[in-house]
Protein backbone atom coordinates (compact mmCIF):
# COMPACT_ATOMS: atom_id res chain seq x y z
CA UNK A 1 0.00 0.00 0.00
CA UNK A 2 1.77 3.59 -1.11
CA UNK A 3 1.05 6.42 0.79
CA UNK A 4 -1.17 7.96 -1.19
CA UNK A 5 -3.50 4.82 -1.33
CA UNK A 6 -3.33 4.59 2.76
CA UNK A 7 -4.14 8.29 2.94
CA UNK A 8 -7.15 8.36 0.48
CA UNK A 9 -8.16 5.14 2.73
CA UNK A 10 -8.29 6.89 5.13
CA UNK A 11 -10.12 10.13 3.71
CA UNK A 12 -12.73 7.64 2.93
CA UNK A 13 -13.38 6.42 6.90
CA UNK A 14 -12.99 10.02 7.97
CA UNK A 15 -14.29 13.25 8.07
CA UNK A 16 -12.34 16.87 7.61
CA UNK A 17 -9.37 14.99 6.95
CA UNK A 18 -7.03 16.75 4.03
CA UNK A 19 -5.59 19.82 5.80
CA UNK A 20 -2.67 19.86 7.88
CA UNK A 21 -4.33 19.99 11.10
CA UNK A 22 -8.37 19.14 12.42
CA UNK A 23 -10.74 21.90 12.62
CA UNK A 24 -13.10 21.14 15.59
CA UNK A 25 -15.92 23.95 16.55
CA UNK A 26 -16.56 23.76 20.56
CA UNK A 27 -19.89 23.81 21.96
CA UNK A 28 -20.40 26.87 24.39
CA UNK A 29 -20.13 26.22 28.03
CA UNK A 30 -18.14 22.94 27.51
CA UNK A 31 -14.74 21.78 28.94
CA UNK A 32 -12.82 18.86 26.44
CA UNK A 33 -10.64 16.64 27.84
CA UNK A 34 -7.95 14.65 26.00
CA UNK A 35 -6.14 11.56 25.94
CA UNK A 36 -3.60 9.91 24.53
CA UNK A 37 -2.29 6.09 24.71
CA UNK A 38 0.03 4.36 22.95
CA UNK A 39 -0.68 0.21 21.74
CA UNK A 40 2.98 -0.96 21.05
CA UNK A 41 3.53 -4.45 19.30
CA UNK A 42 5.29 -6.86 21.26
CA UNK A 43 4.42 -4.97 24.43
CA UNK A 44 0.43 -4.44 24.27
CA UNK A 45 -0.15 -7.14 21.86
CA UNK A 46 1.43 -9.89 19.55
CA UNK A 47 0.81 -10.05 15.84
CA UNK A 48 0.38 -13.94 16.13
CA UNK A 49 -2.20 -14.17 18.85
CA UNK A 50 -4.17 -10.28 17.89
CA UNK A 51 -6.28 -9.76 14.48
CA UNK A 52 -5.45 -6.00 13.10
CA UNK A 53 -9.03 -5.98 14.22
CA UNK A 54 -8.55 -6.60 17.56
CA UNK A 55 -5.81 -4.09 17.67
CA UNK A 56 -7.72 -1.92 15.95
CA UNK A 57 -10.26 -2.25 18.67
CA UNK A 58 -7.94 -2.09 21.93
CA UNK A 59 -6.26 1.53 20.37
CA UNK A 60 -9.59 3.28 20.55
CA UNK A 61 -10.90 1.65 23.33
CA UNK A 62 -7.95 2.33 25.64
CA UNK A 63 -8.37 5.59 25.09
CA UNK A 64 -12.10 5.57 25.14
CA UNK A 65 -11.94 4.23 28.76
CA UNK A 66 -9.82 7.16 30.02
CA UNK A 67 -13.19 9.65 28.71
CA UNK A 68 -15.16 7.34 30.96
CA UNK A 69 -12.84 7.98 33.64
CA UNK A 70 -13.30 11.94 33.27
CA UNK A 71 -17.72 11.16 32.60
CA UNK A 72 -16.85 12.51 29.03
CA UNK A 73 -18.86 11.91 25.85
CA UNK A 74 -16.82 11.03 23.16
CA UNK A 75 -15.82 13.31 20.28
CA UNK A 76 -13.25 12.33 17.85
CA UNK A 77 -10.28 10.51 17.98
CA UNK A 78 -6.44 11.28 15.86
CA UNK A 79 -4.87 8.05 14.86
CA UNK A 80 -1.07 7.60 14.42
CA UNK A 81 -0.12 4.38 12.42
CA UNK A 82 3.17 3.08 11.92
CA UNK A 83 3.30 -0.42 10.43
CA UNK A 84 5.90 -2.56 8.70
CA UNK A 85 6.20 -2.80 5.25
CA UNK A 86 5.72 -7.10 5.57
CA UNK A 87 2.11 -6.28 6.30
CA UNK A 88 0.14 -5.99 3.67
CA UNK A 89 -3.31 -3.34 3.23
CA UNK A 90 -5.54 -6.27 4.14
CA UNK A 91 -4.13 -5.86 7.46
CA UNK A 92 -4.34 -1.79 7.42
CA UNK A 93 -8.12 -2.09 6.63
CA UNK A 94 -8.81 -4.40 9.34
CA UNK A 95 -7.29 -2.26 11.88
CA UNK A 96 -9.17 0.21 10.88
CA UNK A 97 -12.47 -1.52 10.46
CA UNK A 98 -11.98 -2.77 14.30
CA UNK A 99 -10.67 1.00 14.94
CA UNK A 100 -13.92 2.06 13.08
CA UNK A 101 -16.48 -0.15 14.50
CA UNK A 102 -15.83 0.88 17.64
CA UNK A 103 -15.74 4.37 17.24
CA UNK A 104 -19.34 4.18 15.04
CA UNK A 105 -20.53 2.18 18.66
CA UNK A 106 -19.77 5.81 20.54
CA UNK A 107 -19.96 8.42 18.09
CA UNK A 108 -16.45 9.02 17.90
CA UNK A 109 -15.04 10.61 14.52
CA UNK A 110 -11.81 9.28 12.75
CA UNK A 111 -10.41 13.27 12.52
CA UNK A 112 -7.00 12.90 11.12
CA UNK A 113 -3.49 11.10 12.06
CA UNK A 114 -0.27 10.18 11.00
CA UNK A 115 1.22 7.53 9.34
CA UNK A 116 4.59 5.78 8.83
CA UNK A 117 6.50 2.85 8.04
CA UNK A 118 8.34 1.04 10.72
CA UNK A 119 9.93 -1.99 11.61
CA UNK A 120 7.23 -2.69 14.15
CA UNK A 121 3.73 -1.40 14.69
CA UNK A 122 3.04 1.48 17.11
CA UNK A 123 -0.18 2.83 17.30
CA UNK A 124 -0.74 6.12 19.32
CA UNK A 125 -4.26 6.84 19.79
CA UNK A 126 -5.47 10.78 20.93
CA UNK A 127 -9.22 10.79 21.86
CA UNK A 128 -11.31 14.06 22.90
CA UNK A 129 -14.48 14.28 24.83
CA UNK A 130 -16.60 16.78 26.02
CA UNK A 131 -17.84 17.71 29.90
CA UNK A 132 -20.14 20.31 31.32
CA UNK A 133 -18.20 23.25 31.99
CA UNK A 134 -16.12 22.46 35.56
CA UNK A 135 -18.30 19.04 35.74
CA UNK A 136 -15.39 16.35 34.55
CA UNK A 137 -14.08 14.05 36.84
CA UNK A 138 -11.27 14.08 38.17
CA UNK A 139 -9.06 11.58 40.84
CA UNK A 140 -8.38 14.32 43.36
CA UNK A 141 -11.79 14.66 44.76
CA UNK A 142 -12.03 11.56 47.17
CA UNK A 143 -13.06 12.72 50.98
CA UNK A 144 -12.39 10.57 54.43
CA UNK A 145 -15.72 8.18 54.45
CA UNK A 146 -16.62 8.31 51.14
CA UNK A 147 -17.17 4.74 49.92
CA UNK A 148 -15.39 3.18 46.90
CA UNK A 149 -16.93 0.96 43.98
CA UNK A 150 -16.14 -0.43 41.00
CA UNK A 151 -17.82 -1.01 38.00
CA UNK A 152 -18.03 -5.08 36.40
CA UNK A 153 -15.42 -7.72 37.29
CA UNK A 154 -11.71 -7.48 37.98
CA UNK A 155 -8.65 -9.74 36.88
CA UNK A 156 -10.58 -10.80 33.69
CA UNK A 157 -8.39 -9.51 31.10
CA UNK A 158 -5.16 -10.62 33.47
CA UNK A 159 -6.79 -14.23 33.39
CA UNK A 160 -7.54 -14.35 29.90
CA UNK A 161 -3.93 -13.17 29.12
CA UNK A 162 -2.90 -16.40 30.61
CA UNK A 163 -5.21 -18.81 29.42
CA UNK A 164 -5.99 -17.13 25.86
CA UNK A 165 -9.45 -18.94 25.72
CA UNK A 166 -13.34 -18.18 26.60
CA UNK A 167 -14.73 -15.10 28.06
CA UNK A 168 -11.65 -13.87 29.87
CA UNK A 169 -9.48 -13.78 26.53
CA UNK A 170 -12.22 -12.00 24.42
CA UNK A 171 -12.93 -9.39 27.27
CA UNK A 172 -8.57 -9.07 27.26
CA UNK A 173 -8.72 -8.54 23.44
CA UNK A 174 -11.96 -6.63 23.13
CA UNK A 175 -12.52 -4.23 26.07
CA UNK A 176 -15.41 -2.52 26.25
CA UNK A 177 -14.98 1.26 27.76
CA UNK A 178 -17.69 2.05 30.70
CA UNK A 179 -18.77 5.27 29.00
CA UNK A 180 -22.36 5.60 29.47
CA UNK A 181 -21.01 4.13 33.37
CA UNK A 182 -18.89 7.58 33.28
CA UNK A 183 -21.43 9.55 32.08
CA UNK A 184 -24.34 8.51 34.29
CA UNK A 185 -21.36 8.71 37.26
CA UNK A 186 -20.45 12.62 36.43
CA UNK A 187 -24.27 12.89 36.96
CA UNK A 188 -24.75 11.28 40.53
CA UNK A 189 -21.68 12.85 41.29
CA UNK A 190 -19.23 11.22 42.63
CA UNK A 191 -16.42 12.32 44.29
CA UNK A 192 -13.46 11.14 42.43
CA UNK A 193 -12.98 8.50 39.59
CA UNK A 194 -10.43 6.91 37.53
CA UNK A 195 -10.20 3.77 35.18
CA UNK A 196 -8.54 0.76 36.39
CA UNK A 197 -6.05 -0.18 33.17
CA UNK A 198 -2.65 -1.09 35.60
CA UNK A 199 -4.91 -3.05 38.23
CA UNK A 200 -6.76 -2.30 41.47
CA UNK A 201 -3.92 -2.24 43.66
CA UNK A 202 -1.89 0.26 42.20
CA UNK A 203 -4.35 2.61 40.44
CA UNK A 204 -6.04 3.03 44.19
CA UNK A 205 -3.10 3.80 45.13
CA UNK A 206 -2.49 6.24 42.45
CA UNK A 207 -6.45 8.11 43.33
CA UNK A 208 -5.52 7.99 47.03
CA UNK A 209 -2.10 10.12 45.96
CA UNK A 210 -4.03 12.83 43.97
CA UNK A 211 -6.85 13.01 46.26
CA UNK A 212 -4.41 12.91 49.48
CA UNK A 213 -6.31 10.02 51.39
CA UNK A 214 -5.90 6.18 52.52
CA UNK A 215 -8.76 3.42 51.91
CA UNK A 216 -9.69 0.35 53.24
CA UNK A 217 -10.85 -2.58 50.87
CA UNK A 218 -13.18 -5.08 52.99
CA UNK A 219 -11.62 -7.76 51.32
CA UNK A 220 -14.78 -8.54 49.00
CA UNK A 221 -14.33 -8.24 45.16
CA UNK A 222 -15.86 -8.99 41.88
CA UNK A 223 -13.75 -11.63 40.66
CA UNK A 224 -14.25 -12.70 37.61
CA UNK A 225 -15.19 -16.09 36.82
CA UNK A 226 -12.01 -17.78 36.65
CA UNK A 227 -9.86 -15.58 37.87
CA UNK A 228 -7.62 -15.29 40.90
CA UNK A 229 -7.54 -12.93 43.35
CA UNK A 230 -3.93 -11.84 42.63
CA UNK A 231 -5.93 -11.56 38.90
CA UNK A 232 -8.32 -8.91 40.60
CA UNK A 233 -6.14 -6.92 42.52
CA UNK A 234 -2.86 -7.15 40.43
CA UNK A 235 -3.79 -7.56 36.99
CA UNK A 236 -4.19 -4.82 34.32
CA UNK A 237 -6.44 -3.83 31.49
CA UNK A 238 -9.31 -4.13 33.32
CA UNK A 239 -10.85 -1.03 31.79
CA UNK A 240 -13.34 -0.69 34.42
CA UNK A 241 -13.95 2.22 36.61
CA UNK A 242 -12.80 3.06 39.99
CA UNK A 243 -14.78 5.45 41.88
CA UNK A 244 -15.63 6.80 45.46
CA UNK A 245 -18.83 8.48 46.71
CA UNK A 246 -20.14 10.46 49.39
CA UNK A 247 -23.62 8.98 49.34
CA UNK A 248 -24.87 5.31 48.61
CA UNK A 249 -24.90 4.24 44.90
CA UNK A 250 -27.24 1.56 43.40
CA UNK A 251 -25.79 -1.87 42.41
CA UNK A 252 -26.35 -1.31 38.88
CA UNK A 253 -25.84 2.01 36.59
CA UNK A 254 -26.42 2.28 32.92
CA UNK A 255 -26.62 -1.61 32.67
CA UNK A 256 -23.07 -2.36 34.53
CA UNK A 257 -22.93 -3.93 38.14
CA UNK A 258 -21.35 -2.00 40.79
CA UNK A 259 -19.95 -3.10 43.86
CA UNK A 260 -18.90 -1.04 46.63
CA UNK A 261 -15.61 -2.91 47.64
CA UNK A 262 -13.78 -0.71 50.66
CA UNK A 263 -14.13 3.41 51.77
CA UNK A 264 -11.50 6.30 52.30
CA UNK A 265 -9.86 6.78 55.17
CA UNK A 266 -7.84 10.07 56.20
CA UNK A 267 -4.46 8.78 56.77
CA UNK A 268 -1.71 9.81 54.54
CA UNK A 269 0.36 9.00 53.04
CA UNK A 270 -1.61 6.69 50.34
CA UNK A 271 -1.82 3.68 52.05
CA UNK A 272 -4.23 0.51 50.79
CA UNK A 273 -5.74 -1.98 53.42
CA UNK A 274 -6.97 -5.11 52.46
CA UNK A 275 -9.11 -7.10 54.58
CA UNK A 276 -7.50 -5.48 57.45
CA UNK A 277 -3.86 -6.14 56.20
CA UNK A 278 -1.76 -3.35 53.94
CA UNK A 279 -2.08 -4.36 50.15
CA UNK A 280 1.39 -3.25 48.42
CA UNK A 281 0.95 -1.59 45.49
CA UNK A 282 2.22 -5.11 42.69
CA UNK A 283 0.37 -4.18 39.53
CA UNK A 284 2.71 -4.13 36.60
CA UNK A 285 5.00 -1.26 38.13
CA UNK A 286 6.61 -1.14 34.68
CA UNK A 287 7.16 1.62 32.34
CA UNK A 288 5.04 0.74 29.78
CA UNK A 289 2.08 1.56 31.28
CA UNK A 290 2.84 4.98 32.85
CA UNK A 291 0.41 7.21 31.77
CA UNK A 292 1.24 10.73 32.76
CA UNK B 1 14.17 5.56 35.12
CA UNK B 2 11.24 4.15 36.56
CA UNK B 3 7.58 4.43 35.67
CA UNK B 4 7.19 6.14 39.18
CA UNK B 5 10.22 8.52 38.55
CA UNK B 6 9.04 9.48 35.05
CA UNK B 7 5.65 10.41 35.47
CA UNK B 8 7.11 12.68 38.34
CA UNK B 9 9.42 14.46 36.41
CA UNK B 10 6.49 14.79 33.36
CA UNK B 11 4.11 15.99 36.35
CA UNK B 12 7.19 18.66 37.41
CA UNK B 13 7.14 19.98 34.00
CA UNK B 14 3.45 20.28 32.70
CA UNK B 15 0.22 21.44 34.54
CA UNK B 16 -2.83 19.48 34.61
CA UNK B 17 -1.25 16.34 34.42
CA UNK B 18 -2.38 13.59 37.09
CA UNK B 19 -5.70 12.95 35.51
CA UNK B 20 -7.02 10.17 33.64
CA UNK B 21 -6.94 13.14 30.69
CA UNK B 22 -5.77 16.66 30.36
CA UNK B 23 -8.44 19.05 30.91
CA UNK B 24 -9.17 21.94 28.41
CA UNK B 25 -11.16 24.99 28.71
CA UNK B 26 -12.26 26.46 25.34
CA UNK B 27 -12.38 30.45 24.49
CA UNK B 28 -16.25 31.26 23.09
CA UNK B 29 -16.10 31.64 19.64
CA UNK B 30 -12.92 29.66 18.79
CA UNK B 31 -12.68 26.68 16.83
CA UNK B 32 -9.71 24.28 17.95
CA UNK B 33 -7.08 22.80 15.31
CA UNK B 34 -4.90 19.48 16.00
CA UNK B 35 -2.35 17.76 14.44
CA UNK B 36 -0.57 14.60 15.61
CA UNK B 37 2.93 13.98 13.85
CA UNK B 38 5.28 10.89 14.08
CA UNK B 39 8.98 11.41 14.84
CA UNK B 40 10.76 7.78 15.06
CA UNK B 41 13.64 6.82 15.35
CA UNK B 42 15.74 6.00 11.88
CA UNK B 43 13.33 7.47 9.82
CA UNK B 44 13.15 10.78 11.29
CA UNK B 45 16.60 10.84 13.23
CA UNK B 46 19.10 9.07 13.95
CA UNK B 47 20.65 8.26 17.75
CA UNK B 48 23.94 8.97 16.96
CA UNK B 49 23.68 11.99 15.20
CA UNK B 50 20.92 13.42 16.99
CA UNK B 51 21.09 14.78 20.51
CA UNK B 52 17.94 14.16 22.88
CA UNK B 53 17.21 17.97 22.89
CA UNK B 54 17.34 17.54 18.56
CA UNK B 55 14.76 15.45 19.17
CA UNK B 56 12.72 16.59 21.86
CA UNK B 57 12.65 19.97 19.78
CA UNK B 58 11.70 18.45 16.04
CA UNK B 59 8.74 16.66 17.92
CA UNK B 60 7.31 19.55 18.42
CA UNK B 61 8.28 21.88 15.67
CA UNK B 62 6.34 19.60 13.14
CA UNK B 63 3.14 19.76 15.11
CA UNK B 64 3.69 23.77 15.81
CA UNK B 65 4.36 23.87 11.97
CA UNK B 66 0.67 22.51 11.69
CA UNK B 67 -0.53 24.87 13.35
CA UNK B 68 0.97 27.92 12.02
CA UNK B 69 -0.25 26.55 8.16
CA UNK B 70 -3.78 26.67 9.69
CA UNK B 71 -3.06 30.46 11.08
CA UNK B 72 -3.63 28.57 14.31
CA UNK B 73 -2.25 30.20 18.20
CA UNK B 74 -0.72 27.06 20.20
CA UNK B 75 -2.19 25.95 22.81
CA UNK B 76 -1.16 22.86 24.59
CA UNK B 77 0.36 19.73 23.72
CA UNK B 78 -0.08 15.76 24.49
CA UNK B 79 3.61 13.93 24.20
CA UNK B 80 3.91 10.19 23.89
CA UNK B 81 7.27 8.93 24.33
CA UNK B 82 8.55 4.87 23.62
CA UNK B 83 12.73 4.33 24.84
CA UNK B 84 14.77 1.49 24.71
CA UNK B 85 16.16 0.74 28.43
CA UNK B 86 19.26 1.27 27.26
CA UNK B 87 18.82 5.45 27.04
CA UNK B 88 19.42 6.63 30.69
CA UNK B 89 17.47 9.02 32.12
CA UNK B 90 19.41 11.68 31.27
CA UNK B 91 18.20 11.27 27.53
CA UNK B 92 14.50 11.61 28.53
CA UNK B 93 15.61 14.84 30.51
CA UNK B 94 17.31 16.23 27.53
CA UNK B 95 14.55 15.37 25.21
CA UNK B 96 11.95 17.22 27.46
CA UNK B 97 14.49 20.03 27.63
CA UNK B 98 14.42 20.40 23.83
CA UNK B 99 10.95 20.14 23.58
CA UNK B 100 10.10 22.11 26.77
CA UNK B 101 12.39 25.02 25.38
CA UNK B 102 10.41 25.53 22.24
CA UNK B 103 6.75 25.36 23.75
CA UNK B 104 7.76 28.24 26.27
CA UNK B 105 9.02 30.08 23.08
CA UNK B 106 5.24 29.50 21.40
CA UNK B 107 3.21 29.47 24.97
CA UNK B 108 2.61 25.61 24.42
CA UNK B 109 1.68 23.62 27.83
CA UNK B 110 2.49 20.28 27.78
CA UNK B 111 -0.74 18.98 29.20
CA UNK B 112 0.26 15.13 29.30
CA UNK B 113 0.66 12.10 27.28
CA UNK B 114 2.30 8.39 27.71
CA UNK B 115 5.10 6.71 28.33
CA UNK B 116 6.58 3.10 27.32
CA UNK B 117 9.65 1.43 26.78
CA UNK B 118 10.37 -0.07 23.28
CA UNK B 119 13.06 -1.22 21.30
CA UNK B 120 13.45 1.95 19.07
CA UNK B 121 12.45 5.67 20.25
CA UNK B 122 9.18 6.57 19.32
CA UNK B 123 7.85 10.04 19.55
CA UNK B 124 3.98 11.08 18.82
CA UNK B 125 3.16 14.67 19.54
CA UNK B 126 -0.20 15.70 19.12
CA UNK B 127 -0.62 19.71 19.45
CA UNK B 128 -3.39 21.71 19.65
CA UNK B 129 -4.03 25.60 18.40
CA UNK B 130 -6.82 28.05 18.63
CA UNK B 131 -8.45 30.09 15.69
CA UNK B 132 -11.41 32.58 15.53
CA UNK B 133 -14.65 30.59 14.69
CA UNK B 134 -14.32 29.82 10.58
CA UNK B 135 -10.68 31.54 10.02
CA UNK B 136 -8.43 28.40 9.79
CA UNK B 137 -6.51 28.40 6.58
CA UNK B 138 -7.36 25.47 4.74
CA UNK B 139 -5.58 23.83 1.03
CA UNK B 140 -9.10 24.17 -0.56
CA UNK B 141 -9.21 27.62 -1.21
CA UNK B 142 -6.96 28.69 -4.46
CA UNK B 143 -8.58 30.01 -6.97
CA UNK B 144 -7.78 30.40 -10.52
CA UNK B 145 -5.34 33.95 -10.84
CA UNK B 146 -4.38 33.76 -6.98
CA UNK B 147 -0.07 34.07 -6.52
CA UNK B 148 1.74 31.78 -5.00
CA UNK B 149 4.27 32.10 -2.43
CA UNK B 150 6.53 30.80 -0.25
CA UNK B 151 8.04 31.97 3.17
CA UNK B 152 12.01 31.67 3.90
CA UNK B 153 14.01 29.64 1.90
CA UNK B 154 13.98 26.33 0.10
CA UNK B 155 16.06 23.02 0.36
CA UNK B 156 18.09 24.00 3.15
CA UNK B 157 16.95 20.71 5.30
CA UNK B 158 17.66 18.11 2.82
CA UNK B 159 20.94 20.07 2.00
CA UNK B 160 21.28 19.97 5.27
CA UNK B 161 20.86 15.97 5.29
CA UNK B 162 23.29 15.40 3.10
CA UNK B 163 26.51 17.81 4.14
CA UNK B 164 25.50 17.54 7.75
CA UNK B 165 26.78 20.70 8.88
CA UNK B 166 26.48 24.58 8.41
CA UNK B 167 23.50 26.54 8.67
CA UNK B 168 21.79 23.89 6.61
CA UNK B 169 22.10 21.11 8.95
CA UNK B 170 21.08 23.19 11.74
CA UNK B 171 18.35 24.11 9.96
CA UNK B 172 17.53 20.12 9.45
CA UNK B 173 18.04 19.98 13.36
CA UNK B 174 16.29 22.66 14.35
CA UNK B 175 13.25 23.53 12.03
CA UNK B 176 11.67 26.97 12.99
CA UNK B 177 7.45 26.71 12.87
CA UNK B 178 6.71 29.96 10.53
CA UNK B 179 3.48 30.29 14.23
CA UNK B 180 3.96 34.18 14.20
CA UNK B 181 4.02 34.47 9.57
CA UNK B 182 0.94 31.72 9.82
CA UNK B 183 -0.90 34.53 12.24
CA UNK B 184 -0.04 37.01 10.09
CA UNK B 185 -1.44 35.58 6.63
CA UNK B 186 -4.93 34.34 8.73
CA UNK B 187 -5.10 38.06 9.08
CA UNK B 188 -4.23 38.65 5.83
CA UNK B 189 -7.15 36.70 4.52
CA UNK B 190 -4.91 34.59 2.11
CA UNK B 191 -7.26 32.33 -0.03
CA UNK B 192 -5.04 29.11 0.98
CA UNK B 193 -2.25 27.65 2.72
CA UNK B 194 -0.09 24.17 4.04
CA UNK B 195 2.98 23.77 5.04
CA UNK B 196 6.18 22.63 3.28
CA UNK B 197 7.03 19.20 4.82
CA UNK B 198 7.30 16.49 1.92
CA UNK B 199 9.03 18.85 -0.60
CA UNK B 200 7.34 21.92 -2.66
CA UNK B 201 7.12 19.63 -5.90
CA UNK B 202 4.51 17.23 -3.98
CA UNK B 203 2.96 19.40 -1.42
CA UNK B 204 1.73 21.85 -4.02
CA UNK B 205 0.25 18.89 -5.90
CA UNK B 206 -1.65 18.65 -2.62
CA UNK B 207 -2.85 21.61 -2.61
CA UNK B 208 -4.08 21.96 -5.75
CA UNK B 209 -5.86 18.89 -5.17
CA UNK B 210 -8.17 20.10 -2.07
CA UNK B 211 -8.94 23.34 -4.33
CA UNK B 212 -9.14 21.71 -7.58
CA UNK B 213 -6.96 23.83 -9.71
CA UNK B 214 -3.61 23.30 -11.11
CA UNK B 215 -0.03 25.56 -10.69
CA UNK B 216 2.31 27.39 -12.99
CA UNK B 217 5.51 28.10 -11.34
CA UNK B 218 8.12 30.78 -13.02
CA UNK B 219 11.26 29.01 -12.16
CA UNK B 220 12.55 31.57 -9.72
CA UNK B 221 12.68 30.09 -6.31
CA UNK B 222 14.04 31.40 -3.11
CA UNK B 223 17.18 28.47 -2.75
CA UNK B 224 18.88 28.40 0.33
CA UNK B 225 22.58 28.72 0.19
CA UNK B 226 24.29 26.01 -0.90
CA UNK B 227 21.46 23.91 -1.54
CA UNK B 228 20.25 22.67 -5.19
CA UNK B 229 17.28 23.38 -7.42
CA UNK B 230 16.47 19.77 -6.56
CA UNK B 231 16.64 19.96 -3.44
CA UNK B 232 14.60 23.34 -3.11
CA UNK B 233 11.79 21.55 -5.40
CA UNK B 234 12.08 18.22 -3.73
CA UNK B 235 13.43 18.17 -0.57
CA UNK B 236 11.64 17.61 2.60
CA UNK B 237 11.31 19.13 5.77
CA UNK B 238 11.75 22.73 5.04
CA UNK B 239 8.61 23.54 7.41
CA UNK B 240 8.38 26.89 5.71
CA UNK B 241 4.61 27.64 4.65
CA UNK B 242 3.13 27.36 0.87
CA UNK B 243 0.46 29.84 0.36
CA UNK B 244 -2.30 31.53 -2.14
CA UNK B 245 -3.77 34.86 -2.55
CA UNK B 246 -5.62 37.16 -4.48
CA UNK B 247 -3.92 40.09 -3.96
CA UNK B 248 0.09 41.05 -3.43
CA UNK B 249 1.57 40.59 -0.52
CA UNK B 250 4.64 42.50 0.76
CA UNK B 251 8.07 40.65 0.40
CA UNK B 252 8.50 40.55 4.33
CA UNK B 253 5.65 39.26 6.98
CA UNK B 254 6.01 38.57 10.75
CA UNK B 255 9.68 39.16 10.07
CA UNK B 256 9.93 36.34 7.28
CA UNK B 257 10.69 36.86 3.63
CA UNK B 258 7.85 35.96 1.55
CA UNK B 259 8.82 35.18 -2.48
CA UNK B 260 6.00 35.08 -5.23
CA UNK B 261 6.76 31.86 -6.71
CA UNK B 262 4.00 31.29 -9.35
CA UNK B 263 0.25 31.50 -9.84
CA UNK B 264 -2.64 29.03 -9.46
CA UNK B 265 -4.68 28.20 -12.98
CA UNK B 266 -7.97 26.49 -13.74
CA UNK B 267 -6.88 23.49 -15.49
CA UNK B 268 -7.77 20.23 -13.57
CA UNK B 269 -6.48 17.65 -12.22
CA UNK B 270 -3.84 19.11 -10.12
CA UNK B 271 -0.86 20.05 -12.85
CA UNK B 272 2.45 21.48 -11.85
CA UNK B 273 4.56 23.68 -14.40
CA UNK B 274 7.91 25.05 -13.55
CA UNK B 275 9.81 27.47 -16.01
CA UNK B 276 7.13 26.24 -18.74
CA UNK B 277 7.36 22.73 -18.35
CA UNK B 278 5.66 20.21 -16.65
CA UNK B 279 6.66 19.12 -13.42
CA UNK B 280 6.57 15.83 -11.54
CA UNK B 281 5.72 15.22 -7.72
CA UNK B 282 9.10 13.99 -6.67
CA UNK B 283 9.35 14.48 -2.78
CA UNK B 284 9.64 11.69 -1.04
CA UNK B 285 6.65 9.54 -1.61
CA UNK B 286 6.94 7.24 1.55
CA UNK B 287 4.89 6.11 3.72
CA UNK B 288 6.81 7.41 6.47
CA UNK B 289 5.37 11.07 5.56
CA UNK B 290 2.15 10.21 4.38
CA UNK B 291 -0.47 13.29 6.56
CA UNK B 292 -3.65 12.34 6.63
Amino acid sequence: MRETEIVEYIRGLGSGIGDDCAVFQPRAREDLVFTTDFVLESRHFELSTHTAADVGHKALARSLSDLAAMGAEPAFCLVSLAIPPKLASRWVKEFYGGLTALATRFGVTLAGGDTARFERVVVDVMCCGRVPRGKALLRSGAQPGDAIYVTGELGASAHGLTTKRGEAWKRHLRPEPRIAAGLALRKLGVSACMDLSDGLSLDLVRLCKESRVSAELTGELPIARGASLDEALNGGEDYELLFTSRRNLPHEIAGVTVTRIGRITSQRPARIRFAGRPLKPKAFDHFAEAKS
